[in-house]
C-alpha cells in the first residue's frame, strides 16, 4: 500500500519534483515531463517516450544518453494529455523528427496520435511505435492488440540505439518495430497495488494464490493458481514464452525479470536461478541478463519475464552504452551538448493568448457556465471514489482521480476566464484545454472534445439560443465517437451521450426550453448509463482495459450521466431565476 | 511477506546462485560469497564487505569496479561466518592487504575479527572498520555502539575510492574511518519483514503507525508515531539528523534517501523533493543525491535519510566511477584485469585434509557422536519456529534458521568423517567446522567453538572418560565467554552454560556416570534458561540486538538447554545399553 502523500492529488506533480531534484544532472523538467539536461547532437532522432505515472523506473527514469530523449509523464496510470506530449516532444526535438514509443493502452494511443498529428502540422516529422510485448493480454492473432509492459525496455533501448547511431526516423521506426516484433513478456501478481489515498487496491489475490497473465494497472489476470515454488515459477514464466518464439529468432536472447513493485531481489533472483537453467536447456544463448525493477505497477507484488529475441541488427544495438537515472550500461563518456538546451516551456506558451473580452449578454452568460463547472466539479467529488472503483473492475482505477484533477483544472480557468472579462465560448473553451491538460488519461482526452465542441456553439457575443446548443452537444458526440474510436454498444461513454444528444435536439425541436430538453436528456442519459453499469458485477475479470475494449464497460458512461444530471439543475435554477 | 522459494532453507544459497548467473560479468562464485571478475591490479588493497543476505543490493550488489573487491554473504539477516569471510578475503586479496568494512552487529563483529585473525597469522595485512551510522540505535556518546545501515554504503565507496587511488592499507583505513565519523542515519518502518518461510513478519506495527528508529532486520524501533505525510516525513528526518551534524562539517553534504523494501521509489521521491528543500533552507550543498534501495530489509516499507557529510578529501574520492551489479557512479572504463583471476576456491581447500582413521574403540565412540549430532538436528529441527519467534522479539529472528542450518550441516559431517573410519574427536571436529560454516551468525560461531572445545577432550583413539567430557565442556565455557565477549547475567548462552558446566564437573567429581551427571547438568541448564527466558515477554522493544547486548535476551540459553537435555537422553540409552 502507498503510505507517504501529502495531497493525493499533488502526488504525481510532487513525485515528478522530487524526481528532477534528485536527478538534475540527467533531466530537467519542462511542461509535461522531462527531457534530457545535456540534449543529443542537433539532427538525431529524439526518442519521446511517455505514459502514467506510477511505473517508475518507466518512464522519466529511462531519460538519458543512450535512451529515451524525454518522458511525457501522466498522473498515476493515466495517460498523459496531449498537450503534455506535444510540449515534451518539442522540447526534446532536435531537428531530426520524434519517434513515439509508449505501452499500448487506448489513453496512450489516443493522446500520442493527437500529438502526432499536431507536431506534424507544425512541420515536425514523427512516426510511432506502440509497444504490444504481453503475450496474455490477446491472442497472437490480435498482437496489435495486446499491452504494452516490461517489454517497453527492449523497444525504447533499440529505438535510442539506432538515433544513437544516427539512423534517420524511418529507420529508428523499422528497428523500434522489429525490436517489438521480437519481444515477449507473461506475468504473474501476488497482490493489487494501492493507489496514493485509496482506500482498497485495485484488485486483490487471495492468500497463498497468484494471477497469471497480470496487467501493469492493476488490471487483473486471465487465470489464477495456488503459488507455485521459485522453480515451479520460473517453469511456467519459461514455457509460455518459449511457445511464443518468434519466427527467424537464432537463438540468441535477453531475458528480463522484472519486478512489479514489493516483489524483492531476492526472490527473483532465486527464479531467475531456474530461468537460466531453463533458457540453456532449451539450447539459448543467453545475453546480458536483466533481474530488477524497469516498469512497475505501483507496490503490486509480482513480476513479468520478457524475452527479447535478437538478430545481427539488435544485437549491435544493445551494445549502445546507456546512462539514464534509474537504468546505465556500459560505458558511457560524458555527451558533448550538441546544441543548447532549450529552457522555454514549449506548453505554456501555447496557452499565454491573451482573452478578448466578450459582449455584457455573453459576460453573463459567461457566469452561468462557471457555475455549471462548478456543479460538475463538485459532482465529481462526491463521486470520486465510486467512479475508481467501477473503473477498477474493469481498467486501471484511474477513472475517479482523473475525472477530479480535470474538473478541478477546468473550474480554476473558468473562474479566471470569466473574471478576465471573457465570453461564454472563451470561458468554455480554457476550462476544456485545462481539463484535457491535467486529467490525461482517455477521459480527459474526451472531455476536452466534449466542451470544446459546445464551447463552439456558444460564441463570445449575445446569449446562444437551445438549438445552438442542442447542436454543440450533436458535435461534442460525433467528436467523441471518432476521437475516442468507440460505437454504440461498446459500453462506453458514448452509451450515454448518444441518446442524452438525441434526446436534446428532439425535446428542443419540440417547443421545449434548454432547461426541459436537458432534463429529459440527462434522463435519457441515465437509464443508458444503468443499464451499462449493470453489466459491471457480472462481468468477471477483465481481459483488456479502456475504450478501445469492446465488451469492457468503462465508468464514462455512468459519471457523464451524473454530471448532464447536475447540469440540468444548474439550468433548471437560471430558467426559473434568470440573471 | 515473501512469497517465491523452494526450500527456504536454501533460500540463501539459491539466491546467491541467481544473483551470480544474472551478474556474471561483474562477480564470481567463490566459497563464502562473491568477489570481482575482474580483479583489481596486483598490490592494490582489497576492500572486503559483507553480512547477512536479505539486505539487497547490500551486499553482493555493491561488488565492482570502483566498489568492493568481494562480499561474504551469510544466509538470510546472519553474519556469514568465519570461514566464510576467511575465504572470499583470500579469494579477493591482491597482496595489498585486506580493509574489512561492515555494518556494526555482533554476529558479524565477532566473525570478521576471527577471520582476520586468521588472515594475520597467514600473513595477510588486514584493518577492519565497522559502520556506525545509526543514531537511533545508540546515543552520541556510545557511537562505537551503533549499528550499521545505509550509511554501509558512503563507507565503502570512500575506502574503496581511498583503495583505487592507489592509498596503502593503513591510509584506506583512515580514510574509512573518516567516512564512518561522518556519515548520519535515521529511519523509520511502517511494516516488518517476513523472512521466508516464516509464518508472521518480524514485527508488526498497527495500520497508520511507524515505527521510529528502525534496524534493518527487523528490530523493531525506539518509538512509535502516528504516519505523518510526506512533508511531515522529510521534516522529522532532517531534523534528527542536522542536530548531529559532526564537528567541521563544511556544509556540503551527499543524502542517501533508502527505501528498506516495499516503499516505491514514487513515495521516496514525494518525500525527497521536502528533503531537498529544507536541505538549501538549511544552507548545505547538496552534492549527489541519493534516492533508491541501497540497503533493504526484506520487505520492510520504509525509509531511512542518510547524511554524509563531505570534507576536501572525501569530495575528491566521491568522484571514483563505480560499476557494479546494482551501483554505478561516473564513467567507468574497462579496467584491464591487473593480475589473473583465481578459480581455485581458497575456502574449499582448508576443508579438504585427508581423514585419519580412529582406532576401533574411538570408531564405536564416533558412533554415539553421530547418534548425539542427529539429536541434535532433530531438537532443533522440532523448535525452529520457537526459536525463531525468541529471537525476533529481542533481535533479528535468525536464531531458528541458523541452528537449523548449523545442524544439519554438522550432521551431514559427522556421518560422512564417521563413514570414512574417523574416531570421535575427528569426527566431532569435522561437525563443529561445518556447523559455524554453514550457520554464520553469533550462534554458529559459538557452537563450533562449543564442539570444537569438547572434540579436542575426546581423542582419536580409546575412550574418553566422564571427566575428561566434563573438563571439554569446562573449556567450551571459557571459549564461549572469552569469543563472544558475554558475561554470565547477560541474558544469553552463558547463562545456561555456565551452570551446565558447573554442575556436570560438580557431579562427575562426586562419582556419576557421564550420563547421570549429564542430566542433573542439564536440569539445572534448564532452570537457567526458563529464568532467561521468562524475561522475553516483559522486554518491551529491544534496542539493540544480538550477544553484545547487555539486557537483551537471546534464545542461546534456550536452545542450548533444549539441546543439551535430549543428548542426556542418548548418553543415558548408550549406558544401559553399551555398544
Amino acid at each position: 500500500m502507498t503510505r507517504l502523500w501529502n495531497d493525493s492529488a499533488d502526488f504525481a506533480d510532487e513525485m515528478i519534483d522530487g524526481f528532477v531534484a534528485a536527478n538534475a544532472r540527467y533531466v530537467r523538467r519542462v511542461s509535461g515531463g522531462v527531457v534530457r539536461t545535456t540534449p543529443a547532437p542537433a539532427g538525431r532522432v529524439a526518442v519521446v517516450v511517455g505514459g502514467g505515472s506510477g511505473h517508475y523506473p518507466a518512464f522519466g527514469g529511462l531519460v538519458g544518453a543512450g535512451l529515451a530523449d524525454g518522458a511525457a509523464m501522466g498522473n498515476l496510470f493515466a495517460s498523459p494529455s496531449t498537450q503534455q506530449i506535444h510540449a515534451v516532444a518539442r522540447a526534446a526535438h532536435g531537428g531530426g523528427g520524434v519517434l513515439f514509443s509508449y505501452g499500448n493502452y487506448a489513453g496512450d494511443v489516443l493522446n500520442f496520435d493527437a500529438a502526432q498529428e499536431r507536431l506534424r502540422a507544425e512541420g515536425i516529422a514523427c512516426e510511432t511505435v506502440a509497444v504490444t510485448d504481453d503475450i496474455a493480454s490477446a491472442s497472437a492473432d490480435e498482437i496489435h492488440r495486446r499491452r504494452g509492459i516490461a517489454g517497453d525496455l527492449t523497444v525504447f533501448r533499440s529505438a535510442a540505439g539506432a538515433a544513437s547511431a544516427g539512423y534517420d526516423l524511418a529507420d529508428v521506426a523499422r528497428v523500434a518495430r522489429l525490436a517489438n516484433d521480437r519481444t515477449r513478456s507473461f506475468g504473474v501478481a501476488f497482490s493489487g497495488c494501492t493507489l496514493p489515498g485509496a482506500p482498497a487496491p485495485l484488485f486483490s489475490v487471495a492468500e497463498g494464490r497468484m494471477a497469471i497473465g497480470l496487467g501493469i494497472h492493476g488490471e487483473p489476470g486471465i487465470d489464477e493458481a495456488e503459488v507455485p515454488t521459485a522453480d515451479g515459477l520460473a517453469e511456467l514464466l519459461v514455457s509460455r514464452l518459449l511457445a511464443e518464439r518468434p519466427d527467424g529468432a537464432d537463438g540468441r536472447v535477453v531475458p528480463i525479470l522484472n519486478g512489479l513493485g514489493s516483489l524483492k531481489h531476492e526472490e527473483m533472483f532465486v527464479v531467475y536461478r531456474r530461468i537460466a537453467q531453463l533458457l540453456a536447456d532449451a539450447g539459448l544463448e543467453v545475453i546480458d541478463p536483466h533481474v530488477g525493477e524497469y516498469c512497475t505497477s505501483f507496490d503490486m507484488a509480482g513480476t513479468s519475464l520478457t524475452l527479447f529475441w535478437l538478430d545481427d541488427e539488435l544485437a549491435e544495438l544493445w551494445e549502445t552504452p546507456v546512462d539514464t537515472p534509474a537504468y546505465r550500461r556500459g560505458s558511457v563518456a560524458p555527451e558533448a551538448a550538441g546544441r543548447a538546451a532549450q529552457p522555454e516551456d514549449a506548453g505554456a506558451a501555447d496557452t499565454a493568448t491573451a482573452i478578448v473580452p466578450g459582449d455584457t449578454d455573453s459576460q453573463s452568460v459567461a457566469r452561468v457556465v462557471v457555475e455549471v463547472v462548478d456543479t460538475v466539479a463538485r459532482t465529481v467529488d462526491t463521486h470520486v471514489d465510486e467512479l475508481g472503483r467501477m473503473d477498477a473492475i474493469a481498467g486501471d482505477g484511474d477513472h475517479g482521480i482523473g475525472m477530479q484533477r480535470g474538473s478541478h483544472a477546468a473550474r480554476a480557468a473558468a473562474h479566471e476566464s470569466a473574471a478576465a472579462g471573457a465570453g461564454a465560448a472563451t470561458t468554455l473553451a480554457r476550462a476544456a484545454d485545462a481539463w484535457s491538460d491535467r486529467a490525461g488519461g482517455t477521459s480527459g482526452a474526451l472531455w476536452g472534445v466534449i466542451l470544446t465542441s459546445v464551447a463552439s456553439t456558444l460564441g463570445d457575443t449575445g446569449r446562444p439560443d437551445a438549438a445552438g446548443v442542442a447542436a454543440g452537444v450533436a458535435a461534442a458526440t460525433r467528436g467523441v465517437m471518432s476521437y475516442g474510436k468507440a460505437e454504440l454498444g461498446d459500453k462506453t461513454m458514448v452509451d450515454a451521450l448518444v441518446p442524452f444528444s438525441a434526446q436534446l435536439t428532439t425535446a428542443v425541436a419540440g417547443g421545449a426550453t434548454l432547461a426541459e430538453a436537458w432534463r429529459s436528456a440527462a434522463s435519457a442519459a441515465s437509464a443508458a448509463a444503468a443499464a451499462t453499469a449493470a453489466l459491471l458485477p457480472r462481468m468477471g475479470r477483465a481481459r483488456t482495459h479502456g475504450q478501445h475494449s469492446v465488451g469492457t464497460p468503462d465508468p464514462g458512461a455512468h459519471s457523464l450521466a451524473l454530471i448532464v444530471t447536475a447540469v440540468g439543475d444548474v439550468l433548471t435554477h437560471h430558467e426559473r431565476t434568470p440573471s
